[in-house]
């Protein structure tokens, strides 16, 4: 029999489901160019300073520094021009006293040259002189060897997901492979002897599975690999038979249950049978997803998740995401932004439990603002027509119009 | 020879951009569950009623509410109880004045019942009596046939990015394929004398190329398709020619321009040459990015970007995102979400210019507090650090210690 605990707050759900997680994160190695969103395994240190000579930050003269002070528009210094220093290549000269190159935005600096005078600040005289109307101190209009990256530096390190910056950087090291974490894959299973797969026609009593679809997609996008395993009646035999192929098969297995409360134990009892520690959490303390179960059988999460498609997707977005985020190896689990927002309505609640509300999030001159969506019983379309989801926390005996309130987007959500 | 303008505005240059940009959306067909990201093109409207059948939302009695009226703890109201309602099938009875259907959540109402008692106020009394403890109002506890959806009521609207909770409502409507906006070719050229593809050694003075690797991935999350056409040296003819091979071949064109002077000089002829109306805006007031070139070619945006990998990034998640956005047919161009958070730190600007730092945002119990990172020269690694950039208002001369400023995420952060 399922080990029924009492509600327990959804922080501390996840802390209990997570500590029992084990994490073994495995490599494989992908091009830079095709690394965005994966998660890095390694410490990933610098080949190479960058960048790996001085470089001109402007289109000006290359010159050692000590050579220009003092000098003024009144009282310029005069430059011998050595030559000009091509893109791409190196000087092919040095700078002794007295002497400038002609340098643009990116060249290198010549030897013995320690800071660049901008075109704006000198003055050609004739074919091989310059006139420096400004100082320049050492270091200026230039950038040193390892001023951004020193060689060996640690540039980027194990569990973070790869954005557009990390690809340019890598690009920029030469690093055209890395190591990134393995996808896990997350079973999914729909159980209720009244669900029928999308693209069948419905007979009366029947509804169509949305679960297993919408769940893929939650998955897909956390970085994990959905595996749909199909629909399931509300029978032990069955359901106990595919949920012990899916944990054999995958990191992680969600099990939608019927939407009886008999359906709902069924799920329990299958799950307590999965391995132990099993149930871990029976029942959190949010609406919607009251009769969610969070269990670890054998080192694996098994999460069964209520029925109603909008309790389904709050839920695996609060205990589902976070997990595929650890089996993954990121620094950062269960992050998601948070956004203030003024409150346009009352949103009434109950003390100790807390409480999701779908909501259109907009943007005006005085700020963002948030219009709940209320909708009888978390009907799917009433996810759709929402942007956001306001959180009214556990203290809370409801929120007020005008209060700022916190609103988390929707996953998916720009 | 370009056509220069003054320094303008991000959102004025947006507009210009945006609006001499031809969008031909078209389309192709996916399947639902491979649609996560994509964009909707038509209206998609229900083919049926959502829920199709009256719907109980508990666990209890299904009964004809006006026979409950009175019904009280000390005066139950006494029913026939005439059958069980299986989960997906229809009831198979109806149900008369003073008769009751024991009924599971999920489960279909018999016909002429409107309400269902919840189990908790309900006695059983043999075999086939129940006692009612208390009345119903018509419709309680249960949903009506097309509470959620109407039969033809237009559910999702064109221009749409497809997210989990979009998936998991098309499922519930039988819809398993769709049209969505197939996905426009960026193409990406690089120039600079000195700048060589990431996977070869570097000599003195060469720099890898960054931008069309950052960019890629940026585009390809934007929901474009990057097309990288290399690095070409600059000059003119080489590079008009894979420029106009870019047009013909891509829905946009970005020209990352060498590091010189010089070479962002020559960008800006290449375009001016691609098509008519040609250059619409050179320069924008945004630090980094200044030099920024916005044009329009036969219809197609051409963008020059500024060399340096920071600007490059900024510029385009400004510029080049909204067009992709807009390519696609989406309805919302441009948004993003803006947080308000704390600065640690004074952050020097000049009055009139749209600075854009690099920063680390992160939360803590007085909400979010965001550390500005401080780079001399934009260097990639700057990024890397980030999470996140800070928006210095272009009427501001400065940020101080303790302001609440606008915070972007970086694009990919989660």
């Amino acid at each position: 029999m399922p080990e029924f605990l009492k509600l327990i707050p959804t922080q501390q759900a996840i802390q209990i489901l997570l500590s029992h997680v084990e994490v073994k994160v495995t490599a494989e190695k992908v091009r830079t160019i095709d690394a965005l969103g994966r998660v890095t395994v390694d410490h990933i240190h610098s080949p190479i300073p960058l960048p790996t000579f001085p470089r001109s930050t402007v289109d000006g003269y290359a010159v050692r520094a000590s050579d220009t002070f003092g000098a003024s528009e009144t009282l310029p210094a005069y430059f011998r021009v050595n030559g000009e220093i091509q893109m791409g290549s190196a000087p092919g000269f040095d700078i002794s006293m007295g002497e400038a190159g002609l340098i643009h935005t990116g060249g290198m600096l010549p030897d013995s040259s320690d800071a660049v005078v901008m075109l704006e600040y000198t003055q050609t005289v004739g074919t091989d002189t310059v006139e420096i109307l400004r100082p320049v101190a050492v270091g200026e209009n230039m950038i040193k060897i390892g001023e951004d990256v020193q060689s060996g530096e640690e540039v980027i390190q194990p569990g973070v997901r790869i954005r557009p910056a990390e690809i340019g950087g890598l690009a920029a090291l030469g690093i055209i492979e890395l190591d990134v974490a393995k996808m896990p894959v997350v079973g999914i299973i729909s159980s209720g002897d009244e669900v029928i797969p999308p693209e069948e026609n419905l007979l009366p009593g029947q509804v169509r599975d949305i679960n297993s679809y919408s769940l893929s997609a939650l998955i897909d996008r956390a970085g994990g690999i959905s595996k749909r395993y199909g629909i399931f009646p509300d029978q032990f035999d069955e359901l106990y038979e595919i949920a012990s192929q899916a944990k054999r098969e995958c990191a992680m297995v969600l099990i939608t249950a019927g939407s009886s409360a008999s359906a709902r134990d069924l799920t329990s009892r299958v799950i307590s049978q999965l391995g132990a520690p099993g149930v871990l959490v029976h029942g959190v303390n949010i609406k919607p997803g009251k009769p969610t179960i969070l269990a670890v059988c054998d080192h694996k999460a098994v999460i069964g998740l209520p029925g109603n498609p909008v309790s389904a997707l709050v839920i695996a977005s609060l205990f589902v995401v976070p997990v595929v985020e650890s089996l993954l190896g990121l620094s950062s689990v269960g992050v998601r932004t948070k956004i203030q927002a003024r409150l346009s309505t009352n949103v009434p609640s109950q003390a100790g439990r807390e409480d999701w509300v779908a909501a259109c999030l907009s943007i005006g001159p005085d700020g963002y603002r948030v219009d709940p969506i209320f909708s009888k019983s978390n009907l799917i379309f009433s996810l759709v027509r929402a942007n956001s989801m306001i959180r009214v926390p556990p203290d809370a005996t409801g929120l007020s119009t005008g209060d700022m309130v916190e609103v988390f987007l929707l996953p998916g959500q720009d």
